[in-house]
């Protein structure tokens, strides 16, 4: 578009929330006018953005009757279900980071560096993926494309920022020592690994490892590609790490895909295990990029590979990515 | 043997040693008599063992001069290399903790409940295995025994004691936000989950991950089993936790499989997702068993499994399962 745009940020005050603003103040990201919501408890709060101060008004039914182009949704797949529907009959196109859309037939689901094209078939609302997929996906683009993917095997390991500020308390209070009553896990967290993230579903896999199988299909545009996943949380505080073993259709040279990771868009290269270089979380926490290292061929499998991929899962696997895609989304909205 | 054995623990000082000694008390152990033995270091040390104070002495190439029926190493390699085999040629039976013998082909490698014939054929020194690879084998050896294995992908989360005083010292520091140099590690562990387990070998695969290709090769004698591993350390006190990924030869009903751990040796059943019951690094600190759980089919292969391992690598990993060797030796051991 050529003015610049209208935005809302819903759900401005939380975990994903804040670092939207971080985000989108880092960038520059233009805007006329900004409008932050929340739910009526956080309604009324001042948070500070570019150097000027905003009250959070509450999210109401009428909230998108102004003029607003973009509202990027970070409040729960309840209030997305609900809101983002009002907001897109109202003009608004919604860059949604629950998971209340993204298996929607009608809603693209997009990692800005592997599919930007499905963002111009957007009816109103454009999904977000999970943040476990989202790190995935960059790493497994530049694979589909110069060798065609067979099967993937996820096994990660998910930081406490990925259940919110709850996630975060349990944690802190765990490792303190605290006595107090677990607010995001069914166990301690602090020493412990926990092979559980979001709730069971009825096949024995956890909602997070299905998000991850049907994500990889919907991002990818195929679904012949074969996906299983054990999702685990991890003590740590920021920053999602996978192993990640795939399954080429095609043969290759294992310098060839140093040098393909080397060039592929959103990812950073590290591996020089010599030198002790490899992807880690603490690393990668507060940055943008998928780290990318540990690549080896498996050879336990014709045209096998693993490799580890670490990224910051409230940005690249949420803030940052949403915010991508709404820069996307510049280029193709009218006026 | 009809008599009580004259029983050695080599590095009775170090992390492993001193829990020789805990489980030996537990388990009752039969002895006539029992020496501690040491580096020069630690030589001179007091260890109290069922109710009497033992002086350590220091290990030199005539401490098995003395009638020494089983030695429990747990020294480190180079120990190993230069003591087991001069206690052996003086009729010792050495079970050695380190990687030194492991994949000698004159040297048995035991997990008692899985190739406890092995150890007849033993000539004067027997391998204790790496303790990510003894908990995946009490897992798969009645997955071989009733469907064949055709495929295993493993990825660890390793707790820090499995780098003795040195790992449990760095996460400590780092945790408590000192900032002391670290002992164990190449980067922070606190926070973090690092790629690197042991050296790195010319392949980019570390030295732990080829232990777990090897020696599970070695231990369900069977080299024609596909293995790979991606081994990571996780800011974990005790217990490793593994993701494994399995292709079976046969086919299998799901609810087979959670009856055949129900009655395997070694083995604690736990998977009952809707009540939050998997293996937690946690619950099986300070325990002997390995507990599975997480079981559920991988839909991306022909008579794919999925299961989430988790053991005390400190026991169960090490001196659990060399006392187990040893009590095994008992039965074979001619006075």
């Amino acid at each position: 578009m050529n003015r610049k745009p209208n935005i809302a940020v819903v759900g401005a005050t939380g975990v994903v929330g804040s670092t939207f603003l971080k985000v989108l103040e880092e960038r520059d990201f233009p805007f006329e006018n900004i409008y932050f919501m929340a739910s009526a408890k956080s309604a009324g709060k001042k948070l500070p953005f570019k150097g000027k101060e905003y009250v959070v008004e509450e999210l109401t039914e009428n909230s998108f009757d102004k003029p607003i182009d973009i509202a990027l949704f970070s409040a729960g797949g309840g209030t997305s279900a609900k809101f983002a529907p009002i907001a897109a009959s109202k003009g608004v196109v919604v860059v949604d980071n629950s998971s209340q859309w993204r298996m929607d037939p009608e809603v693209p689901l997009v990692v800005p560096e592997v599919n930007p094209q499905d963002i111009e078939w957007n009816k109103g609302i454009i999904a977000n993926p999970n943040c476990s997929t989202i790190q995935a996906m960059v790493a497994l683009k530049p694979l589909q494309d110069k060798y065609g993917i067979k099967r993937v095997i996820y096994s990660t390991y998910q930081a406490v920022s990925g259940s919110g500020v709850k996630g975060i308390s349990d944690l802190k209070n765990g490792l303190e020592g605290k006595d107090e009553p677990l607010q995001a896990y069914a166990h301690p967290i602090a020493g412990n690994c926990l092979p559980h993230i979001d709730v069971f579903t009825e096949n024995g896999y956890t909602k997070e490892e299905m998000k991850m199988i049907n994500e990889t299909h919907k991002i990818l545009g195929d679904d012949d590609i074969k996906v299983t996943a054990t999702t685990v949380r991890v003590p740590v505080f920021d920053s999602h790490s996978e192993s990640i073993n795939i399954e080429l259709e095609k043969p290759f040279e294992i310098e060839d895909i140093f040098e393909l990771f080397k060039n592929a868009p959103g990812v950073v290269l590290q591996d020089d295990v010599e030198n002790n270089v490899y992807p880690l979380a603490l690393d990668a926490a507060g940055t943008d990029p998928v780290y990318i290292g540990r690549i080896r061929r498996d050879f336990s499998v014709d045209n096998g590979l693993n490799i580890w991929v670490v990224a910051d899962n409230i940005r690249k696997g949420a803030a940052t990515n949403a915010i991508q895609i709404a820069e996307e989304l510049l280029k193709v909205l009218e006026d």
